[in-house]
């Protein structure tokens, strides 16, 4: 089995993604804290590159999750976790001659493509399909941050010959579906109406074995050298595009979003 | 006249920008030593944000050069002045209501297309011609922080109303065209052999003047919220677009470097 170092495997998405791909890889974590019944290296990411080092001897893979992931996030946090942490993570996996890297992009890279189309843009068939050539729209610090690991990924890959997968995760952090009571509680995105940040939660949702099994897939593909996919079910009010990844690496989603409007 | 604030002035371009924009422009100086004759503003942009902000006081425009601007930079210097710098400075500008931002962007944001084409893509009419569309391959830890600013870019302009250009300059530094004697001495990109490294100054080449005409294009262009330009001379061996930047803003180069295979 191959070894894969998980960062941010105490967090949301980490968690379950240790459950979900446990019995295909032998997992390890690099966290902030201990996760019980793994091998966990406890270290900051965004601290000293050098110390990171040893989490990384012996690693077929990373799967990079950890990061400040909410839009709100200052400056000062952004820049220590996801940009100064992304880039200890890449040149860390560098030195120890891993291969692969996946890597938790997000959404939010390109999340003002919908500021201009709300709240008609969450509506079944809208129109506005984004793939992975779409340029960049951040919406947020958090977004440019992904927007600058994207490249950092794109240097690594071309110059170094690794392997790295960016995955525009949509909304993974559900324990649900998006038509849940939890879900209905405090998942907002921004200061709209509740029907429209439902519908917005229904388009960009990715249950957690759909993301599970798309890391996975990148896995597999070993000749994939750099590429950017979009992390989403088969929703039916999708907008972002799912053909790319299907053609490049095979990987379709199991799971779909229940459409909100039959219910509210 | 319109009250331009300048970062890097003490830079190479920057001396050259602030002699043939002095006639257009209220001109003012951030830079970390005191230049003669400008209004001087002495402060590290990669140091603390609040200490930058007297400096952008009553300005109309930024010109944003100042960073560290060398392929084998490493990550700390990259960080510090192209990273924290960049935002700091946006986000002074954000905080005392100034308008327009021309951003140094690099050529080095899709500098890897070169790697699979050299020393072919020097030849003239080698074929590739790369727009604003193109993605991001950044040839370098300075090219990913120019991939960062431009992804800072489009969010200070579409969050915050900022009009921003990122001018992809070429090799703006020669202090004549790529066939003078100063330029033959101590100009490689690459290690490559002398007659490609020349052609490829001779491609990418932009005449300070060029590059003054098309910054003050930019400032005249109060429009456009946000745009890629590359900032290159009409070479003969050029494979950057020009149409764009022209349809945009007007602007066209004056210059076009000699083919320097008539005195090789």
């Amino acid at each position: 089995m191959k070894r894969v170092l998980i960062t941010g495997a105490e967090g949301n998405i980490g968690s379950s993604m240790r459950s979900l791909l446990a019995d295909r890889y032998e997992l390890h974590a690099l966290t902030r804290e201990s996760v019980p019944g793994l091998e966990s290296f406890v270290a900051d990411i965004g601290g000293d590159l050098d110390a990171l080092l040893p989490a990384f001897v012996g690693m077929d893979a990373v799967l990079h999750l950890a990061g400040s992931s909410g839009m709100q996030h200052p400056w000062e946090a952004v820049l220590h976790n996801n940009i100064i942490g992304t880039y200890n993570v890449f040149e860390a996996a560098r030195q120890q001659g891993v291969k692969q890297i996946v890597y938790a992009s997000s959404n939010h890279a390109v999340g003002l493509y919908e500021l201009d189309r709300m709240p008609e843009l969450y509506k079944r068939r809208a129109g506005l399909e984004l793939d992975h050539t779409a340029p960049v729209r951040p919406d947020s610090l958090y977004g440019v941050s992904k927007v600058f690991g994207e490249g950092l990924a794109r240097y690594y890959s071309d110059k170094f010959g690794l392997s790295i997968y960016c995955v525009r995760i949509g909304t993974a952090r559900l324990d649900d579906s998006p038509n849940s009571d939890a879900a209905r509680k405090g998942q907002a995105w921004l200061p709209l109406p509740e029907e429209a940040n439902l519908r917005r939660m229904a388009s960009t949702w990715q249950s957690k074995r759909d993301l599970a099994d798309e890391i996975d897939a990148c896995l597999q593909a070993e000749d994939v050298k750099f590429d950017i996919f979009y992390g989403v079910s088969d929703n039916p009010f999708r907008f972002w595009d799912l053909e790319h990844v299907r053609a490049v690496i095979g990987w379709h989603p199991r799971d779909g979003a229940p459409d909100p409007t039959e219910s509210v």
